[in-house]
């Protein structure tokens, strides 16, 4: 299996749903042995400053910085920066803490010098103590637009913050993704993974612009790969997952999971109130299907869900391996 | 003399005895004729963003938000932003406090967007009640290089807050400051005004760069003007102009800067500890000299040597005008 710490685990990460199962991944694992690949789609630059909203929110979390009430931002926070900016008029629908804040300002000032966001999502996680390894997928800008009925096409934050996600989407776009490399470490890690789990993440705007890095489904085609519905009971836990599913014609569910991850996966983890759609999902996309409490208001649960989702993956490449 | 609006004095300004003076003297004079004109020299970007720290203690001060103990930056500051920095291993050498951030954020926002420096201070003096006119000297960027024995060439505030004054000094240079432009409004303010004031700022890093503006010394020729001097008993109340004075070899003293501006000023203020110094001065330059009490360390001894300031110059015009 590889050196203890190399990567056992690649966990494939949005926002909060991401951040939320890998830091209980953590505790599942030594910390070492896992890799989180984090979305960079919804990464913009307001005020001057690159703001990686879906790579702050891993790193705070497995950092144990994390607002624990809203899931984004930090503990202890203050906003006197943006009460400024107020003051003066100024747009304030991004909620910049002050402390926040200090890590978009050293990150822009390196990214300015000329170190890539891995290096520079390095020295963060390094900075606080996070064992685990925090992977942009691409250091390359891979801006997500969001196409809506009502405004046409949307930077992704202006539809998912500031117009709190009520356009009907249309469709999605990953800006300049063709071009895109995937971050070094990204398909070395890939490579060593015995297992990737997708987190409970939003598939259309986490976990697609992920994969849609040239290279990164290409190296998922030999692993077992299992994923976390991020649907339970036909809802979204947060966010808008659920929504955009029903606007693109697609009744939400976890069945609706699998089978927008058809052909990637081999197992999906599903919530308990959703067992009743295990049959249809195993028959229409082959998928094994794994029933527990998906749900992680705690830590307890988010360690507890990611030792099932663990414990499923390794059965299903045992079971790989023997045929 | 002209609408109860149009400026009636114009003060040159740097950051804190600019700002203090300015505070002065619209307490003696109605504020919407008052116009200060700010040095730019010392701008620069940190973390990506626009600082202008002389135009933020004017404006601050002028407001009634700065903070009084330091001078500089706003008053009940926080600084988390800076702590977050510091947690990453980032420069913390330039204190910018949460709430002065929100600043540097919302200017940041404007200037890339299109705004010039100019409508951005005014908007900023708008948002916080300043009634007086607050101009940026220019629009253009004119960055001021400090030479120096130890590291050569420095960014002035390499210079002046990292290294906080410590290389001995060669001289100073005004980059771009040849194909600079007056900001809208300065060159108007200067023709409108009954007389102008130079604070007790820094001559060389201060004023110098402001008069280096083309057309701003042009613009001064016709009019009274009157400098009180940053230098008292040898020494500056704030900051390195005596040290500069005496590393350019000229003994740091009220009548170096009385030679300093010689050609450009009728009168000079000087603080009573420096009387002795006055037959020099008028024998040396010509100037006249008003002696009074030219430390200004209360709201109230600011606004008398405003007052005092504003008299002398009253006097000089009427002489000038009378002969």
């Amino acid at each position: 299996m590889g050196s203890p710490t190399a990567p056992r685990a690649v966990v494939l990460a949005g926002g909060v749903g991401g951040a939320r199962f890998a830091a209980g991944l953590i505790q599942v694992l030594p910390p070492e042995q896992v890799t989180v690949i984090v979305n960079v789609g919804d990464d913009f630059t307001h005020f001057g400053l690159h703001i990686s909203p879906d790579l702050d929110t891993v790193c705070y979390t497995l950092a144990g910085r994390e607002n624990p009430a809203t899931g984004w931002g930090r503990a202890d926070e203050t906003w006197h920066a943006l009460e400024t900016v107020a003051e003066l008029g100024g747009p304030t629908w991004f909620r910049l803490g002050d402390r926040d804040l200090g890590l978009h300002l050293e990150r822009t000032r390196r990214l300015q010098a000329g170190e890539p966001l891995s290096a520079v999502t390095r020295a963060v996680c390094r900075a606080w103590g996070v064992r685990a390894t925090v992977l942009p997928v691409t250091d390359d800008p891979v801006p997500t637009v969001v196409d809506t009925e009502e405004h046409g096409r949307l930077a992704f934050q202006d539809y998912f913050v500031r117009l709190r996600s009520r356009p009907r989407v249309r469709g999605f776009a990953f800006q300049g993704v063709e071009r895109a490399r995937p971050a070094p470490g990204v398909l070395e890690a890939l490579a060593a993974a015995e297992a990737v789990l997708v987190a409970p993440s939003n598939p259309w705007v986490s976990i697609d612009p992920l994969l849609a890095v040239p290279g990164v489904r290409d190296a998922l085609a030999s692993k077992t790969v299992v994923a976390v519905s991020p649907l339970i009971g036909g809802r979204a836990v947060k966010g808008p997952a659920a929504k955009m599913f029903a606007e693109l014609g697609i009744e939400p569910s976890a069945l609706a999971v699998a089978q927008h991850y058809a052909g990637l996966i081999q197992g999906l983890v599903v919530d308990e109130s959703d067992a009743a759609l295990a049959p249809r999902i195993t028959a229409t996309t082959g998928q094994a299907v794994f029933i527990t409490d998906a749900w992680m208001p705690t830590p307890e649960r988010r360690r507890a869900l990611a030792q099932a989702t663990w414990d499923f993956a390794q059965a299903l490449r045992l079971a790989r391996s023997l045929d």
